[in-house]
């Protein structure tokens, strides 16, 4: 028997390795699923792109938007499905109009005053969100046995970058001087982001996600006393109001860019896992987070678009470091449109060898 | 004798309050300066940009450059003048063609292959930089005595992510990928770049500057591995390029946004202080970098702009956390157009008063 073969065996006996990762287990071959795995360097992905038109509508469309989040589990045989959507369904299903420009992004109506709150109506917006609920039924049907199945949102200070900066931008400069001008109505908006998380998160474990991920992309450039404020304890009350209902659904947070402050999250926010990302030392995660929770995480997208010897030598140095503890291979951001789809492969066979 | 009086007195008895924290001396009002100081938020810095027209133009005219860094200083009294220029002077001095467009920040004639290398010239580059050393050596006659005058240049990461990308963009994308993609190509880029601010920062120290600063404004994205060998290793030969000659000039790094890597970076680089930027805990800091160095920063630039009494408890907390060490009151990044004069004056009171 080879090494190989004895590796398969012990996984094939458990069922999800990534469940059983998230549980705090340490396997000889850690699970593994890459960020926006489903996405623009895939051709399947783009053949159904073309189809669907408008990027919302493709999130939106559950038969599409399903089999989009099957084809890299069906080309890579990856651990875990994310369901295909984005972070931006929130407030859309609120009433803010959204829409997707090719080459520039996300625009939305931005809300900058108190007034502004009062365009959004939190009331009946799940049914808005049907079609994400049907589309994880599907994928939650057609999955193998051992791949896990994985609901997301955005976390609410990402999101409200958003919906007050009116489109992404790198220092989140309208949502944090709002914040400060006047704390009380941002924090309204927060209040109404993480109450609609939480109701749309059961709502996506109910549908049959069995992990959910709360991505906060613009985290990393808060002061840590807006961070306290805007980004742990906010996702706290998710992590509670969701556990309240599924005790046993793992979360992953993802702070990202939030350096020593991931420490204070995962005391305090009750995760189960959080995704670390690109510009985090291995060797720094494992010494302050693996003890208390499961990482995962963290190589650098742009080094799978190099592939070759550096990208080896990386996914090496990660596995050395952080499989010791309970750990999930994944990227520290998302696969960009660049990626020549044989370098994911041969991750692939690096970690499963 | 009031508190006021008192604190003065020992100010006034000592010189160049600056230079005394550098050394390691802990004082009981920290001296004060704030990146970007002279700019946009000053109406007499929006007369003279004014005049000069073009804003490589004002970085040029030995005059105007040397008014421009003085207004603050005779508004405030700072007690440290920054000399105003920008970062991408380097590639401008090296033949690459650099433009400044109003509203999308400087565009670059893109190198991304090692043939681009040849179209650099570093011979002779100092003599494009005359206008800089002119205006130092201007301001260095009409400082007061007890303000210090900072020489500064981007570190080689930075200045190359803008000359690979030919603009600024949040991931620097290209330059990372050509990093990954040839190694040997991109590092020497890097090591001209490493030779041209080792000879800048040295002629500015012979034109005035009695401090330098280092700006590495992008390393906080980088991988660890990419962090060790493009921003920390070249910051240590600057480092001991320049101390070669004058071992006695403090150097001052801002590795921006590198989180947990700040303490390989300032045990490792030789640097004499770091600037610490808006998202880390002053708690961290004082625990973790304050001890081996002097700690600058870390005023969030947008609660500036907010004002008020969320400004007045920002300024409080980092006093209170980063007092009792080696400190210099700064903030995390640059003062941003918007910022009212009168805030920063506030500033100044609290910490003075």
């Amino acid at each position: 028997m080879t090494l190989y073969e004895d590796k398969q065996v012990k996984t094939n006996m458990k069922n999800k390795p990534f469940l059983q990762a998230l549980k705090g287990e340490i396997l000889e071959v850690p699970p593994v699923w890459m960020m926006r795995q489903a996405g623009r360097y895939l051709p399947e992905y783009m053949a159904v792109r073309k189809e669907a038109g408008d990027f919302l509508n493709l999130c939106y469309s559950p038969v599409l938007a399903a089999e989009v989040t099957l084809q890299p589990i069906r080309r890579y045989h990856f651990d875990a499905a994310i369901i295909f959507s984005d972070i931006l369904v929130i407030p859309d299903a609120l009433g803010q109009k959204v829409a997707f420009k090719t080459g520039e992004g996300p625009v939305l109506d931005a809300i900058r005053e108190k007034s502004g709150l009062q365009t959004l109506n939190p009331n009946g917006f799940l049914n808005h969100l049907e079609p994400v609920f049907e589309a994880l039924e599907r994928v939650a049907e057609q999955l193998p046995g051992e791949t896990a199945l994985i609901g997301f949102c955005g976390a609410p200070w990402t999101v409200a970058s958003y919906m007050v900066g009116g489109r992404g931008s790198p220092d989140q400069k309208e949502a944090r001087l709002w914040a400060y001008r006047d704390e009380e109505a941002f924090g309204q908006l927060i209040d109404m982001l993480v109450e609609a998380s939480i109701l749309y998160l059961r709502r996506q474990i109910e549908a049959g996600a069995e992990v959910l991920q709360v991505f906060d992309s613009w985290a990393g450039n808060l002061p840590p006393d807006e961070f306290y404020k805007w980004c742990l304890l906010p996702m706290k009350r998710i992590v509670q109001g969701v556990k309240a209902v599924h005790p046993d659904v793992p979360i992953i947070g993802f702070p990202k860019g939030s350096g020593e402050l991931y420490i204070s999250y995962v005391e305090a926010t009750g995760v189960d896992a959080v995704s670390i990302d690109t510009s985090m030392q291995c060797g720094w995660a494992r010494d302050h987070l693996q003890d208390k929770v499961t990482v995962q995480g963290n190589l650098d997208p742009l080094v799978v678009v190099a592939g070759g010897k550096t990208m080896e030598a990386a996914v090496h140095n990660i596995l050395a470091t952080l499989s010791s503890g309970p750990f999930i291979f994944n990227l520290g951001h998302g696969l960009v449109p660049e990626t020549p789809p044989e370098n994911v492969q041969r991750i692939l066979e690096l970690i499963r060898l």
